[in-house]
């Protein structure tokens, strides 16, 4: 079981109809086959810059990287992500054993 | 429910006994009351430059501050990750609503 997530701040102002139509989008992102447990997150330690996170599971690498490749996340990527994401960072985790 | 995390990278070499130390006392905060879902991870996204991840959940922030201040987890902070560990990020997610 692979977990990844991101973790990233939105170029628009907190609260605002840009930022809900923005996660609207990400979290339609949850109907690609092969993902488990998404979640659309609001970050609250102020002890980092980010303000959400986005969070799903993969049972192995390839379903993985089937959703990295799938039409509607490259799509996601280049249409939205690029265009309203300040910074972010991506983390995937696995089981430490 | 909030989840809080940290990735985190250590002093230690990779592999080494120091580092499975590290993360077996790590692990034995688990038992601290209050906390849901704890997981040790391991960190594999070469998009960042942490190693692993401690994860878990806490019903509510006072449950969240009870494990903060619990003497256990003061003490592995200041005998330990003050010493061992070279970088992290914490983050705290709740439900995006």
């Amino acid at each position: 079981m692979i977990r990844h997530s991101v973790i990233f701040k939105l170029k628009h102002h907190k609260g605002s109809q840009e930022e809900a139509l923005f996660l609207e989008k990400a979290n339609a992102l949850s109907s690609i086959p092969g993902i488990q447990n998404f979640e659309c997150l609001k970050q609250v330690s102020p002890k980092n810059k980010f303000d959400f996170g986005i969070s799903m599971a993969f049972e192995n690498e390839t379903l993985y990287q089937q959703y990295n490749n799938h039409p509607d996340h490259v799509y996601f990527v280049q249409q939205y992500w690029l265009k309203e994401v300040e910074d972010f960072l991506e983390i995937d985790y696995v089981p430490y054993t």
